[in-house]
């Protein structure tokens, strides 16, 4: 883990090749300063490892897991069925259906065991993290204010942008 | 509304008819305990309401956003677009390709403007009411109380069902 | 269960809604007079029932288990993940997506922990006992023959099926 | 903007990574003699920009917008919002899902608020653009009797490229 | 027709049965006094009927052609390649892939001959008849009032809809 | 068989239950006065009669095979292999796919065994009917003549069906 | 047009760019020594060349056409509409969809006007050249023995395939 | 074949292209020590070829057979109608559609004809090896004690990726 804090966030992912992805998601917490900490858990390999680690997760301080994984993506659904907590899920693009697979795996979830989606990819890893940090952030007034930052921030990138492709774009 | 506390929880639906799958949410939060308030704001027929309604989520108190839609379900990504709450998609199955352009529409959003989707239909009301309730658990030790409750009731459901049917079923 | 003996197939489903479906896969094993027990036990509901039944389910006896799931179908996976007896996977379908999420969820097993599905609803329950009754027969002559008869007798109906609509049918 | 005309079309897109597709559109344009400008606005990262441009689009001389978006492609939907101009929409391909996402969050709009959309990508773009010409083409002679000739012109292609192909294509 | 004036929109139709989706577009237009007519014809029944059809629209004084079909929705495509109108495409839910079929067979349409796509169904008849009028009302400042008027009514309903939920439902 | 003379076309079929499709392309045949055959054969339950019925096609004089399945709907593919007669596969649309599975089962063959495929259901069994019929008619004055009449017959219907449109409606 | 006879198969694409895939079918009209023609033509760029191709395809002595395209693939429909010849469809892949779009497009065909399609892309082109080369040879003995040669020599290659594998491969 | 002792499992497959895939299941059955062989019979090319093998498939000493093919899946079917012993399936990914068509073709068998079907490529290469040692292992001490082995070794597999990405990995 990168932070001396307590992890508040879990980002627990079914294999290592994960983490090509998931790192975006990485990336967002440190930005807003939120200890997380980094798990290689599958719900098919090692399922006691992935039993444990939901089940000692309100213990241990923290407070949202994100969850990614591929192809017939349960690790989302497993994590869920063990905890409380709210549980992200990141559909991670598969070598063959483009994360279709993954994406129905984790977020066609029965009433009563909630797994939240977001998009598949990169842009799903950047969403869970940001999403943590908005289930955080309430009660949490100095993160609050930055994800208000961070929404000024995006809007003035795209200005930026428009601006410069008005500017440099020759057709 | 139903409660006489504040509301925490928005349910916002694009249309009313949305009400049949939606009222499973409301159900859910009812017997949670868990104040909340309905709105019916369109991202398409009426984009000022719907942007209003967002913009002062926070300052009424609002904690969580659920939001449903069909079809080219936008409303998610619009409400996102202008609250840093954390804000629910639930796909509400769509006349002609059972839900699936919802769910697209609602899970892929671009990297910086998290919507988080739960399943298409019924399903997705209950789990986002009780996702939604994950979140203001975390600050609300009667409510994690409930939520164990919640899945020790879960549980207790499946091995009564499993008794019932070893008794009583004659292959 | 509807055998003195011991059974040597479990049926395993999400939820006693989908009897409807895999009685058909009750009804082969018992002509067939394979043993057979029905659990009902949810991945996401009752994770210790589903963890001990799977864990539990070479020394009571069973040599096959056939698991029944739709949705986000994770409960083939997670029988798999805690035995090392063969799984087989009937995708249920669901109600807004006709099953290929179930389907998904279920065959897009990661490489390590199989799971072998058969086609979506009855048929992929008449095939999960079938297959079943392919493995047992292994082992057991008895079986075998029966298997035989049951591949003629196919041949027999549909030669039926033709002589007949041959004869009635008046175009 | 490279006409010093007052532009006809907006071509707006949600991410300046849509340039590399719509360039196909604002070519077209070019080529009928068009004036058009080009914006980049998000409907989720800078929505008081999108808003502003879709409501001010009328006073400000615009004919048609073309909007460009890809996953949860929302744009097209916000801005004819606001709007009672014409809005063609232009799915962009995402990462995952090869546009399909794209095309069904622009396509799928509910009854009341029209997006008309074009074919995925490039060809999409090209065709918006003509479709914006053919609608200003209704009050246009002169832009009507190039679209007759562009028709001619492609007609013409095809001869050349099929006398081409018998010429040289060698068996 | 149900207008005396010269029509401005034609509203033409693979086969009769689609009428029960479109006499949607044709209550719009009816709603807004765009004088229009009805046509049925095949692109592959009847190809020289509809190649007439589109030949002649100009001159005939139609300014927008508003097509429907399903399956292999090729009416679109054949009316466009013989008009430079804009033509704009309903999809028709098909009996067996839901209008997935007509809606890839319309909005795919290769760079060079437009086609502006609408939604499946009676959502869609009803956006292609908007869509037209919006066409119309570039030219028409009596058509453009009503569709402000238009959209402040979708607005309305919304709030009227919103307002009685509100009052009536009970959690 | 419903005509003394010795039939061309057989139409092979995977389960009875196929038949309520079917018989649009019988009909077809009968009115078109080519002599068929009507045969019921699994290339899963009755892999030896298939087998036979497609080695022995050439010799019994048939001319073309339809062949109607559904699900993993290999029975075209199966008596491809056995004949170079033409062999034409109408997908039957199955309970959970809605004829996909059947479509891609069927249509997708490897390249040196072709299997040409019409529409799923009823409308691919009238017409590959009527393709049966093309190819008879390459040898057959009188057939040729009959599909330029039936060509003719269409194109008036739908003239029949829009004037009784335009003079019935009533808007 | 490679060979002096007169061409009995016509191989018509929309693009030129469908020529790589279209080559394998010419290929194996000249393995058979069946003569045929390349035609390029689009449903939407050249309608009337399209048609006249169409409707002179008989007189010209045509007894088969093959029909290539992609995206909103109606080349085969237009055709089909004006010839009683049969016409073979074979789908490009389209950049974005894989083909499955232009599949849709083409096989999805009314009852009344058939396209017989073959699979997506190479397989099918050589599947359509072979389609017509069985239709040709109901009329031509050599042209039948030449099929069956090459039906036995697709089993020999599967038994040299097959046995060298066995050779060569190391586990 | 590589291994001395008579073939328990046959690895059966429609080309030699497919090898590239299997090769991973003939790894895991070396690796646990299960003599095998390789075939390559198509259902369409090789029909007797394939046809043989099945119905000899018992006699000579087989007990589990593994079946990859892509496309028109048609393999699995045609093996499992000539033969008793249970038949696994592994999608082949095809060119055009990603391996859906390959995986509908072989895992939507009708009733009474089981195919069980792994995940589509390579990770169903792996666990059909796999499901096949299952199978063999209910009757042999060495390959179930081999297969707790493996499971542990997948488990300790995990834990030692999470402890390296945990050490390694920098934000």
């Amino acid at each position: 883990m990168s932070h001396s804090n307590r992890p508040l966030v879990g980002i627990v992912m079914g294999s290592d090749s994960d983490l090509t992805t998931m790192s975006e998601a990485a990336t967002v917490l440190r930005n807003f300063g939120v200890p997380f900490e980094i798990e290689i858990s599958s719900a098919h390999r090692s399922p006691a490892r992935t039993s444990e680690y939901a089940r000692t997760a309100i213990e241990r301080g923290l407070k949202v897991i994100i969850v990614a994984a591929g192809g017939a993506a349960h690790l989302g659904g497993v994590i869920a069925a063990e905890t409380t907590l709210p549980v992200i899920g990141v559909p991670i693009p598969s070598t063959t259906l483009q994360g279709l697979d993954s994406l129905l795996s984790m977020v066609q979830m029965p009433g009563g065991v909630p797994v939240a989606c977001t998009s598949i990819g990169k842009p799903g890893a950047i969403n869970a993290a940001l999403f943590a940090v908005e289930i955080l952030a309430l009660a949490d007034q100095k993160l609050a204010a930055k994800l208000v930052a961070h929404k000024e921030e995006l809007a003035r990138g795209v200005s930026k942008k428009s601006a410069r492709v008005k500017r440099e774009f020759q057709f």
